[in-house]
């Protein structure tokens, strides 16, 4: 027999049967009433995933479409913006920001850590010609495991005046956030993460402000541009073809997630981030994340030394089916990443560990067996 | 019982079961081997598609981003272009020129004709200074139903040495179009129309030329800029995490399309057209386009005086579940649609012509009973 396979990677995340089912869908008209419905729906729950009374767009597009077009709809060339860079995701908004020609300022912090939202207040106090358009972060930083502290980061934007600009794809659903309360002016997210859906489709929320400053971007557009999208959501539409595949999908992903709610979807989250957080210090591994600013969606953790992570991913995936993430840039091949978000339970974090056990002994790290799912037992029973 | 729905409309099109069903595969990591053995396998039927040995690319995003993509990675803001506008996918590509600042010589040809390749030729024989960087044009205008003579025109955008940027989105499969022979520098296409499966990725295809092109365009662009996706598919990966799905799903489309060939692919689609014009001929409905420039994937229908074409769309899809598409800009409510591409076949040739029978008799068209059924099934006997 062929491998069952077992996905803990940040992204693509497994998808429930049911949701798999439901992108079969014949094709039907996208300009049909019958679409506008599923669009409606979908929309709806977009609104009650952000937390927002805002417009949520939707783009077939990947995330990086969505970061983009946070990005070229309220900003114009020249303008001055700060990037607090966290990880690859946040390196690709210094990217995106370069090839659109931001004047970027940019607090790059130690990979593993948090941006500290004191020193992201400082900047911007210093900035009194108010020269700063738009503050730009990750909620989650899928490369690092890392979760930000969003609220005080919205505060201090929020007290200076500038826009505040969140990639919030991998994190939306795994942590709270509160897109109207906090004071978020755009929010990006894309649907392969905790919607449980596959990748195909991304989101985009834009506050009253977003759109003050979108009617005075100069930068070019044309498929991201939110004004079109604006124009016809208020029909249940899209301005181009939309994946409805991906649709069908989110309108059960959404009777799931919703029948759940917000707080249970926050909790199980932060259980398996616990469980998994557990299960690696019992198995003398390291954590890359401190406690403190552990991301609830993945985790990222240091093998031994002596153990190539992966070297280690690799046997994981051929003796057991367990997927595992390597790392990213300069983390490439010095950590690996274990996914737990969107349609992820305890026993996936059990695979994962009982995997990790094994292979790890077998590459010469000094593992009892049974340790670390003792450990995670604890949390999850 | 709920109708039955018959899909008659340019994009979507219908998909068939077996697609579809391959649509239900579970996610996997999208940088696996396992992804690009996928990847690989439908970038190469893409190949064959595009009667091409260049690279084409694979775009998470719908029709109007690979149109898109192809502008903004071989051209500058202030480069002079010509467009071929036959339509309003004619006229998108204006807008979407507009939007990034090209300087726009344009060809607008009355609704329902070609353009005539020796009104462009001259036109790039008096540009004796070599300004035109592009041509721009569509193989198929979904909006009229017109197929443009692409070979011609290509062979004069060669002699004068300018880019020949081609929308194939509705066109590719449904007629002959040899992107090498003929010279094709970007070819766009997009999934959910003769490829067989829903909307969710497109195609962008480059020339040598092309690439040159794309060294000096200076063009602001990240999430489609194409020289990421050539790094990238060098590996068989996309730079940004794509449709997985859809890719599943043309993996199967292409078996059945390979099978039946490209040659019998053109006939087929060839026969519907024919099929199609023969029975609004019967019906004593009007053509929008001459015989001589009728596209083979949509027939745009103009009904007789005093008939409402929206009110007969809606008719047919309430009665029969046959869905028709509307008119576009101009021609709405002028004109209806007849799409015959992708997973069509002669059947839905009748069912088509047997609701608009019943309906159009219905609005007071003086129809003999039977009598366009006869016409199409002299054709598909």
């Amino acid at each position: 027999m062929a491998l069952k396979q077992y996905l803990l990677i940040p992204g693509p995340t497994p998808v429930p049967p049911e949701v798999l089912s439901a992108m079969s869908h014949p094709m039907i008209n996208h300009r049909s009433s019958d679409f506008k419905t599923v669009m409606t729906e979908v929309t709806e729950g977009l609104k009650w995933s952000y937390q927002t009374k805002n417009d949520v767009y939707i783009l077939t597009a990947s995330g990086t479409g969505a970061m983009e077009a946070a990005i070229i709809n309220t900003l114009s060339p020249g303008d001055k913006v700060l990037i607090v860079n966290i990880g690859a995701f946040g390196s690709r908004f210094v990217k995106i920001a370069k090839a659109y020609g931001l004047n970027i300022d940019e607090i790059k912090v130690e990979r593993g850590r948090s941006a500290d939202p004191k020193l992201i207040e400082q900047k911007l106090k210093e900035d009194k010609s108010k020269e700063i358009k738009a503050v730009i972060f990750q909620q989650n930083e899928t490369s690092t495991g890392v979760l930000n502290d969003v609220k005080s980061i919205a505060a201090a934007v929020a007290d200076h005046g500038a826009l505040s600009i969140v990639d919030a794809v991998s994190g939306l659903l795994t942590a709270d956030l509160k897109t109207d309360e906090w004071g978020l002016d755009v929010v990006a997210s894309g649907s392969q993460k905790a919607f449980m859906v596959p990748p195909g489709l991304s989101f985009v929320s834009m506050s009253e402000k977003a759109w003050k400053a979108y009617g005075s971007s100069k930068m070019p557009k044309f498929y991201f541009d939110l004004g079109a999208a604006k124009k016809f959501a208020a029909t249940g539409e899209t301005p181009w073809t939309p994946c409805l595949s991906i649709a069908f999908g989110l309108q059960v992903s959404f009777k799931m997630l919703k029948s759940e709610g917000l707080e249970n979807i926050f909790k199980r989250h932060a259980k398996l981030s616990q469980a998994v957080r557990a299960g690696v210090k019992a198995l003398g591994f390291g954590l890359l994340a401190d406690d403190s600013c552990a991301s609830k969606a993945v985790t990222a953790v240091v093998p031994p030394a002596g153990i190539d992570a992966e070297a280690l991913r690799k046997a994981c995936r051929e003796q057991f089916g367990v997927v595992l993430a390597g790392g990213q840039e300069d983390l490439k091949g010095k950590i690996f990443r274990i996914g737990h978000l969107g349609y992820a339970d305890k026993m996936d974090v059990v695979t994962a560990f009982s995997a990790l056990e094994i292979v790890g002994s077998q590459m010469g790290a000094k593992i009892k067996m049974g340790s670390s799912i003792a450990a995670v037992e604890e949390i999850i029973k």
